[in-house]
């Protein structure tokens, strides 16, 4: 198989690269996404993300899309990949002028294979990476939280900020707090902090997206018998942290060993999550 | 000139119905966009639409297009209309996957004509609507504030929810205010209010979009002397207040006669500006 044609664009389910300029993802960013890792063909936590996308439609009153012609189609763009990355879009459709959609309006599904990205692979920052609190605020909007929508402007303008930063920092993943000073996230991914054995990590139901690997990372604390906790986490917390890593479905975990003057250590409970998400080849 | 031809489609200067799904509009609503009303062959407050595109380019660090450039397609465009509506969307143009964007990627410039909207034609709603206070809120976000950039799920959900309401309104257009209780903006439109007679309107610098309209009724307003505010108001200023109207670049001046259990009249500073944004040609 050459190389080209291992990746592939398939749009409600027929090959294509293009959608139409009346398209609401485009119009309004009226829609959602998942960004899902590929391993040996297979697509990981596909089941949590396939939750993430239903909750998401409801959120939105987005008509579910059937779950067996994605489960088919993601199959077809899977089985043609070793590693890489499966996007998933899905807009309200094409749309007429003005924001109110038309109920008979049918969505876009757009389903996209391309190779790993090198660089972002976890493993090679599984020493751990040095970061730093973003200047960009994420403000609380109830209405759009936790679900993965189209609507990422917050997200583009902080990593220009990051890619403006020029400190000695080696990676880019600002952390973002929100108006009070609480950690909500790091671009693209979920942070969690490790202080006197508990594992916590921000609360999302004002703000952030609630990301399938910090589902997954939860699920396997409560398996290793981890204490949890989902909470508002001041930026104050970090003063006292043990450990702090950060996840997302395609870095799995990254370990943080600094954020701006705050040191931590890759700990115990970060290497037995690290350890365990391995095993369940979550993230190989 | 057959009706088909009237209405076309420019991408990057070229006729085409579609863009790349790996544009940064549709993946992350990453662009501005402008609706421009035409009549007679000419776009209406083009001054004020470039305006607020530059400073929406400069808000998201988008690269200012070439204003001769887009002069002259929008001349194509707006030549072959009798009266309609061009769409003119920029985004931050094809890109790889992730929020950080390639500081070489060219934008991508779309520009569209289609007919006038009908029912929205402010004439018909001159003798005033009747309309309620939505139940979808806006909240504060001063970075992404005051301009037309393609994030619209909130207009996007409020529209949804207004058109499940099941009220003796005779339309749809619901206002919409802050988590405490300031009027923001109407669903695609801004909202003043005259108080003794003195013309109103909410400060956008935390949230809304501010309308090239509301500009314009601002400079007609300080033209005819009439003592204008621009500040934080209070949903509970409608109690008091003599005049309502709403504003949008296709609609513009609408006079609002009820907003719940509020009445008000078209009095004279609506109809005052009414009658200069006419003979102005601004809104014929």
């Amino acid at each position: 198989m050459t190389e080209q044609s291992q990746y592939i664009t398939l749009i409600n389910g027929k090959p294509g690269s293009t959608v139409d300029i009346n398209d609401r993802g485009l119009n309004y960013g009226d829609g959602i996404f998942e960004t899902i890792a590929v391993h040996d063909g297979v697509t990981l936590l596909w089941d949590l993300h396939w939750l993430r996308l239903a909750k998401g439609c409801r959120q939105l009153s987005l008509t579910i899309p059937d779950q067996e012609t994605i489960n088919q189609e993601l199959k077809l763009l899977a089985g043609r990949i070793n590693k890489g990355v499966i996007k998933l879009i899905l807009t309200r459709g094409i749309g007429k002028r003005g924001y109110r959609p038309d109920p008979e309006q049918v969505c876009t599904r757009i389903l996209s294979s391309s190779p790993w990205p090198g660089k972002k692979d976890g493993q090679e920052r599984a020493g751990g990476i040095e970061t730093f609190i973003s200047n960009h605020v994420i403000y609380p909007d109830p209405q759009l939280a936790g679900i993965k929508h189209l609507n990422r402007l917050t997200q583009v303008m902080a990593s220009i900020e990051v890619n403006n930063e020029e400190s000695g920092y080696n990676n880019r993943i600002g952390i973002m707090c929100d108006p009070d000073n609480n950690l909500v996230e790091a671009i693209s991914s979920n942070i969690f902090v490790i202080e006197k054995h508990t594992l916590k990590t921000p609360e999302l139901i004002n703000y952030g997206v609630a990301g399938v690997m910090r589902e997954n990372v939860l699920i396997q604390a409560n398996r290793l018998g981890i204490n949890t906790e989902i909470k508002i986490l001041e930026k104050s917390c970090l003063n006292n942290a043990n450990e702090v890593f950060l996840t997302n479905s395609i870095i799995g975990i990254v370990p943080v060993k600094r954020i701006n003057n705050n040191m931590f250590k890759v700990g115990e409970i970060t290497s037995k999550l690290m350890t365990a998400i391995k095993q369940e080849k979550y993230y190989a």
